[in-house]
């Protein structure tokens, strides 16, 4: 069987997303990407995540032919792949409807960078993709979901800001696996969750200065980190 | 005993909804409608849902008339019967108190489709009935309740918008099983949850536009559905 | 001993608004009155709810006389003492640090009526108390407070509106049995989350109107009662 | 091995704001102090707390040295021992990102005294620092916050108000013994969530008179304290 410790893995970030309380019935899902293989697994689409076993999950290369796995692959499959193709850095992706970061991505607004929490995992504010045109909808809507995602990240590091709200739909994250991937989801959610009471308690508020995001972000991430045992 | 296998997932029905956290106490009631019957079996009113059994449920014909069955049904029967009686696509019905949807309907502010989590369930906003007038409401209020459900949805296809909130009172969903309808009470809660927060952060948002909606609702609705395996 | 299964009552009353969530540490108590004796059982003061046993319930008279128990009663019992003097229907008072109901008090505003969950257990408004005056703080303070709840109560039948917001402090709850005031701090609480996120959603709304609210109070209480099984 | 019981105390603060829900990941920790050696214990940086061994705390001098355990103490060691320095009845403080403690944080207002759960345990509102220069936030960033936290708190008994929200960052709970540090966090938390309410309800409000202050705190607190068993 192909790609055996991945999706091992890649079955572990769908259950984590599920025990931290960011997913109902079968929503979300979660994915690993091998560089080595150029190959991906990926949830099967609308399994209950109970009966999901390493198996099950469905291996495609990055132009989405199956090449392992007799399910169909999550719907999403190729909003995932887009990602792989352009994020080199990029080893995990998730994707779930997490109520609070839907609830941005519904009201299209960024979530500005209000305190340390979010510094320390995002090194700016969490992006909003711009809406797809009819035409994006209606033909290969997932990969121009993709593309939009693509898109609103030129120019940036995609390990800087490790997720994004899709304008109208909900989060994706990612990172360099896809347990990283299935923690910045989290964390997403909770940063979103803080910044909506935040919001509520101070709208005129304004992103903190980029000496504390730096000196945040930087001290989880990248080779002056301090954090955790060496 | 009649409707043998009804009864147990109309049970099932009630219980789920217990479990996904949207009742407290007594509150909320499933029931589930054989065609082939033409019966409807039914929660009895006030029993302790820790303390249901197949055979507590409560099972009438269309007029309402008890056929087996030695408890009282539910104090909702007749809104549910009238369901039944106009949606024949219709057999499963699940009234609940759970909270964001209660807020809504007291609110008597439909719910606009804000994203694809809406739009992957309802086809369009999840409307609110007119108010009853004060004789509606003296004589007859179960049915009348059922009556207004059923004025709001002239010319609307049900199962496209399998839910509705009860103006000042709460929500009625259904569905084309005492499952399915269970589900989409679940997921109206939900719905109506994230949209509690994306007005907070966004009062002057508008619903989502028509192409987006067809791709959610048809992606997983209808013949030309593709989630989920086969 | 004393009361025997009026102490045992009292003791799940008291672990009950633990179970549902609407006590932190040592805050809340719960007493229970019999008539007949004259007598009330209440939770002790600052005794953790794990390890609270019937034996450990203090038993006092009207006057506030301990009759038997050798810890200090709850610090509230002042407060208990005068809703028993003064409303005899009622023979059980909870009192509660919960979210939401405490949230409505700290906000000196009642509960306006908005909808049925509201009125099948409250037949109008969750009223407020008016502010004590500094001497009333300064002097007999618990006791004043229960004189500021029998004030606010002047002409209203208290099992019609089993409950108050304490200005500035929390709810109390009451019924015709410690389970009942139990139940009705449950409810309180629920009301007081689904009015705050209403109010949330239109700010302008009014409470229902009278047709509705005596339709649902009256199924659900006195001689006309119709819900729940004979 | 030194402190052996403040250690087995400061793990059990650690494991109660897990429990308490205030943690996600490795957020947060909690240290102890012992006054008669002059040290003090505090959680390692970055290790998961099921796995965390009373051997496992990091002891340092009032001046930051560790004089036992091999790992690396909590990044936020500096804050921790500025407090002790300045604090002398302070022998425990916890650090958390809690959700509604870090919203009020972030939107860089105090917690004004809304009612008695607040009275109870801040005799005052809860400050808020002011925010750190760009140098401050540059060198000694740590040090730095724990001297904004001690100058916020100039003229006042910490004891009187044990916590503090550190701006755009969250709060800092402190207290005579660790597990009062770690209580005083998860009130600080429901204090926070209240408040939130609170002003939704009611924007304008301001905070409680002085006289009900006076009652709610000194009835838990000091000479004249009458709350708990003798």
């Amino acid at each position: 069987m192909l790609l055996e410790s991945l999706r091992v893995e890649v079955l572990e970030a769908n259950l984590e997303i599920v025990r931290r309380g960011l997913v109902m019935y079968t929503f979300g899902n979660a994915s690993g990407f091998s560089p080595a293989e150029g190959l991906m697994a990926i949830k099967p689409s609308g399994v209950p995540f109970e009966k999901l076993r390493p198996e099950d999950m469905v291996v495609t290369d990055l132009d989405g032919k199956i090449v392992e796995g007799s399910l169909r692959p999550s719907s999403d499959v190729d909003t995932h792949l887009e990602i792989y193709r352009h994020f080199p850095e990029v080893k995990g992706v998730v994707h779930t409807h997490s109520t609070y970061a839907v609830s941005w991505a519904q009201a299209k607004r960024e979530i500005p960078c209000f305190g340390t929490t979010h510094a320390d995992y995002f090194y700016a504010s969490v992006p909003v993709t711009e809406p797809l045109s009819d035409e994006e909808i209606q033909s290969k809507y997932e990969l121009n979901t993709g593309k939009a995602i693509i898109r609103r990240f030129e120019g940036i590091d995609p390990l800087t800001r490790p997720g994004v709200l899709v304008s109208s739909h909900g989060p994706f994250a990612w990172g360099a696996s896809p347990s990283k991937a299935a923690m910045n989801a989290v964390l997403l959610e909770e940063i979103a969750r803080m910044a909506s009471i935040t919001v509520g308690l101070n709208p005129a508020l304004t992103a903190i200065g980029q000496a504390l995001h730096d000196e945040h972000f930087l001290r989880k991430h990248g080779p002056g980190a301090t954090y955790g045992q060496n």
